[in-house]
């Protein structure tokens, strides 16, 4: 089976044909149709085998994921997602893994209603780099740098499962089997909060999705808008889970390092947070307040008024 | 080095500063607005080291052809290049490399007036995947599927020197060193006929661009437009260069199935190749017949009208 079989096979995905294609998969280029009045944000991400996933993972979970993470990034941008482009290398020809594949990659696809246009299949590592495409109106895109002092700091939803889950993965986290599932179902096959990045448009003042860490992700929005921020410890929402980690060492270092929860974590004016609360409800989204941003630059994080050393956790302020 | 650096130090090349680029490097997503009446090209392309190039070649020659291979299939949509996004997976961080990489992308970038939006650094086997982003106006757009029996079939310049160079690369050629660089040249740095795509628009009847080798390249339009192809090699372009190699048969295989020219080849009604060579010399670019397509499906070939053996050539019909 060569190049063009494998992606007319597997990745061409013909269920879904929108309107806005008007040259998909199968020419050198795809061509499309940007609504008038919007414009086109996107974003790369590259998923390496045993650097971001592991190798011998369900394929249709690495396909879930791939898509997820970049789809991740235009909900923080509060996009609308419309296509993806996908490169896919490969170290063999493998029918079922292919067909895992291309399962995963139809039922996400299908979920947020984007379509494949695109994309390269080589014969290499395993490696995928997708890119997202979505639209956002004109004069409404989420930036990082436009958070002031005194903006509350929200996440939509629990921390740390993500984290559990890969320790679950790696037979490293003994838990009970359902409290494993759910973990691992978090780690292996995140949604991203679409829904909740549009219902944010013109309210929250900075947005970005938790990948690295909320820790890390909310330095980002500080170095940014050149702002410090304040955290609640005892504020972040758990799972119920995640609350079944004996360890409260782990499960916090899960919450606050770990990353790939794909929550969005964002900042909005006082006055706002009514508003934005009764917006992300409409689409079935919490609105969950953790700390506040401050005019002392650097993160940092209180438990019942006591600082927390954030060193101690792994992370370093960069 | 980590990530955030590598990628502000030496991929995001302040030199260039688009106006449709509303938000660029350094966020979830970039941002970006495509022209009103305009359809945005996208094309997806992944190079592996010792795959499609050698890991040990010059890192600066690596990045231009990273973006010319790319550039070519926008070139073979007539679309007009505006954004490059990349993904770049290293093995380590190395300094030098990435100020070399850097310094290729740079130029290529600056000369085709391109800006690089967005991307992905990540550490795994060498490897870069970049899409490459145009606008081709509303219905001007070039397929391979439109082209008919009697169209006259022409390429933008001389072929095989590519095949040829990299023959000179894996010191498999003897040739002298002018030569030698002539041919390296062609290999290492192509630089994709934009504008020649564009002064096709609306003239040439189907359009690709020669990366699997002509005879491939050929066969795609002959399979897509439900065409044959007959060509005449007494009417394919040689460069000097190619000329010097003594070897005929060598030379010939590099011209018909040695790709990596990246030339264009392109079916024009026999009424309209007058104004094809105008618009083409108006853009300094050669418009040379090489055969006509017919009706018998298949891609045949005459040499003073006899007929050669592909298969003989290593080409499949596939």
């Amino acid at each position: 089976m060569n190049e063009f079989e494998i992606i007319e096979r597997y990745l061409t995905l013909d269920s879904r044909k929108r309107k806005d294609v008007i040259k998909g998969v199968g020419d050198d280029c795809a061509l499309l149709k940007v609504p008038r009045g919007q414009r086109l944000a996107v974003s790369m991400d590259t998923l390496i085998g045993d650097v971001h996933f592991m190798s011998d993972a369900n394929a249709t979970d690495i396909a879930h994921k791939a898509v997820a993470v970049n789809l991740s990034d235009l909900a923080a941008a509060g996009a609308e997602p419309a296509w993806i482009t996908l490169a896919l290398s490969l170290p063999e020809f493998n029918q079922q893994w292919l067909e895992d594949f291309s399962r995963g990659l139809k039922r996400i696809t299908e979920y947020f209603g984007v379509q494949i246009v695109g994309g390269d299949t080589t014969r290499g590592p395993l490696s995928i780099t997708i890119q997202a495409h979505g639209f956002v109106p004109e004069n409404v895109f989420h930036k990082r740098s436009t958070a002031n002092p005194g903006d509350l700091i929200c996440v939509t939803g629990e921390l740390g499962d993500a984290a559990l889950g890969l320790l679950v993965a790696k037979n490293e986290l003994q838990v009970t089997p359902s409290t494993a599932s759910e973990l691992l179902k978090k780690y292996q096959t995140p949604y991203p909060r679409i829904a909740a990045g549009i219902a944010l448009r013109g309210r929250a003042t900075a947005v970005i999705d938790i990948s690295d860490g909320l820790l890390a992700d909310v330095n980002h929005i500080s170095q940014q808008s050149e702002v410090g921020a304040l955290l609640r410890y005892e504020r972040i929402p758990f799972s119920k889970a995640a609350l079944e980690v004996k360890d409260d060492e782990l499960r916090r270092r899960a919450a606050l390092t770990g990353g790939d929860d794909y929550e969005l974590v964002f900042t909005v004016n006082e006055d706002e947070l009514d508003a934005a609360q009764n917006a992300l409800e409409t689409v079935g989204t919490q609105c969950i307040p953790i700390g506040r941003l401050t005019g002392k630059p650097g993160v940092r994080m209180l438990h019942h008024k006591q600082e927390i050393e954030l060193e101690q956790l792994g992370y370093t302020h960069f």
